[in-house]
């Protein structure tokens, strides 16, 4: 007997008869002999109608008041999917982020979990008890009911799992598991059957949406085995969890891409310390991301430094880098919204030397100009012409080997 | 400067522009100088769609559930509100009714209030804000969420002004005050300036819905000036008080009637200890509420016991009592449908004689035969056919001279 989390999002919760599914998937993991503690969001739709209201009656409504106001949206799902296992036959008890009491810091709308009190979860598991568990929400020390942003329900089962120490912590979605590439583009993308945490967050960083970034961290701090499954079909999806003798075998994990990138360069710039801080200060003041960064160092004392941000922020990002430019005396400034970023992902390239001029080599047979690079430990990523995006996708999905079924893929 | 709580029903606070509307009216009592907590209701349709939701899961949804359902209605409310109060710059806090610890006992769905802490709300108070509570919800002794059943806001809002001691609560309605019948049948019928606690826990139980009948006994039971007011337009209201001297000198405060009743009578019942618990106990069991009851000792050692219920109950009720005149061997069986109540209803009854035979006089003046009679200390009802409702409550109204400003009406 095991003890198993599962995590339901919006869309899974949308409707009755999703919680009604809901309920069903739950029972069925009950009969195996499992106990369940299931963390569930708003049901799709709600946030927003929620938080359509605050902002009719304000325009930056205070932070607060904005997590009471959110907070109901999850706990009328956990409301709803116990009356419903109920309703089944299956006991079961619903907790408020408070109830179980998850702890957090008082950052509104963006806290983080600081503490779990398991034991109202543990007494209620130990009468048999499916336990429902509000996502996304928690209270601070005074009290206060907190949220933690945008895809915090999946923080939240991840923490539960920790807390409870459970035996897997399974986040269903609306896909069935993370592929070695993006199957609209490789319709020979494999499942993979498992993935390090530390993959995971390179495929999650670099466009994957399957999980928050948050969450996946959070399980591989604390070491929790973490599956992503779809809610609408059955399968054993994806494993995530702490690199293995079998991962090593492996030399790449997967292809991933992200579309919505844009370029900016400045070039001539007087090379002298304290020059990256003083072009790119003020984009972070601006609130716009800065993903890649690359600088080389020219022959002539000046140098010129690229990078890349969210295709949304470009125009911005751009009239601040003309300003930029005219103050230090650059010879000018140019850019590019038409590229995409392609990464291979894999802890292989640890042990494996040439993994990088074998991605540069499968793209130069395609005829693929690489326009920047960027490395890290176990990633290799290259910026190209847009139009070049599945052309590239296939072509490294294939010279990795990847639709052969290898790397655990399957 | 006093402490006024102020509590807002569900229609007051039905929409944005409602919500702006309290808020700007709690603004304007807040600068009067006066200390301020608002009580509030579920936005207007918000309880009826959350329960909808859940009857769509289950015939007769968990009623712990249910309450951690509901309770999400009035949390909105408070938010929403909170962000309208401090939006127009008065600092404002929201508390649910676990966070204020409203603490009831479990009996979820009608739960009834222990006690509350004033300490946070004093707390908040103190620095300048006006506290928002969640009305109608509380938590029990483990933590779980509960609710007091429907119009519990009132008794919210009671016990909120008992436990800090305020100087009064005002409950905003869609009607401005009490009146000394229903303005709908007596034009010229008078707002009351005050009326005794007593005095309006009978007008409401026979008929006039201000106030939930709860709120005014906890009210009376911890000595709260309660006031009624109109959410939509200006106005004292009518104040809900202990008796005094002013009062003592007016005969009755107020006609009451109720429309929905019907009677039932078993006749020639055999007279013997035991027979009313024979014939009421099944009506009771069958959840049927029974309002007045008249028995008269007939000459033949036998008796006719007549009742009346709630007209949507007569069906029933009829069927039951067939049923047990046929066990005890009773003559026989009748009821009448097209009944009204009305009542008239006054502390001064208390030290005036010959006020019932004022009211039978009245009414036989106009030809109406009173069908039943029952009293109290401070009310006198009678039973007559529903054609004669307009005309019996007016001609009471004009005898008891209520509509010359008598009584504190004005």
């Amino acid at each position: 007997m095991a003890l198993i989390i599962q995590k339901f999002g919006g869309t899974s919760v949308g409707s009755v008869e999703r919680i009604n599914a809901v309920a069903d998937k739950v029972i069925r993991t009950r009969k195996q002999g499992h106990d369940v503690v299931v963390v569930v969001s708003a049901m799709s739709g709600e946030t927003d109608r929620l938080l359509a209201l605050a902002n009719d009656i304000a325009h930056r409504p205070d932070r607060r008041e904005l997590d009471v106001l959110l907070a109901t949206g999850e706990q009328v799902t956990i409301a709803l999917l116990a009356i419903a296992l109920r309703e089944k036959g299956q006991d079961a008890v619903s907790f408020t982020g408070g109830q179980v009491r998850i702890l957090t810091d008082s950052a509104h709308t963006k806290a983080r979990i600081m503490d779990i009190d398991a034991a109202r979860v543990r007494k209620a598991l130990s009468k048999g008890r499916v336990v429902v568990v509000a996502g996304f929400q928690g209270i601070d020390a005074d009290g206060n009911i907190t949220t933690l942003g945008r895809g915090g329900s999946d923080t939240t089962a991840v923490a539960m799992a920790a807390a409870l120490k459970a035996d897997e912590c399974d986040v269903y979605t609306d896909v069935d598991g993370v592929y070695t590439a993006d199957p609209r583009i490789v319709p020979e993308a494999n499942r993979l059957k498992r993935i390090s945490y530390e993959e995971m967050l390179e495929m999650a960083s670099l466009g994957s949406k399957v999980l928050q970034i948050r969450s996946v961290e959070f399980a591989g701090k604390y070491h929790v085995p973490l599956r992503v499954l779809s809610s609408f079909q059955d399968g054993p999806g994806t494993l995530i969890t702490d690199e293995d003798k079998e991962m090593e075998q492996a030399l790449i994990s997967g292809i991933a891409h992200a579309k919505d990138e844009a370029k900016l360069t400045i070039m001539g710039v007087p090379d002298r310390p304290g020059i990256a801080y003083t072009i790119l200060g003020p984009i972070a003041d601006a609130n716009i991301e800065v993903d890649m960064i690359v600088q080389n160092v020219g022959a002539d004392n000046s140098t010129d430094l690229t990078f890349t941000v969210h295709r949304n922020d470009y125009d911005r990002a751009m009239e601040i880098l003309q300003k930029t430019c005219r103050e230090i005396g650059a010879r000018g400034v140019t850019g590019d919204k038409r590229i995409v970023k392609i990464s291979i992902v894999g802890v292989g390239m640890r042990s494996h030397a040439g993994i990088a001029s074998r991605m540069f080599k499968a793209l130069a047979d395609e005829g693929i100009n690489i326009q920047m690079i960027s490395t890290s430990e176990i990633k290799v990523s290259v910026v190209v012409d847009e139009k070049y995006l599945e052309l590239g996708v296939r072509a490294l999905h294939s010279a990795f080997g990847l639709e052969k079924g290898a790397n655990g893929a399957g």
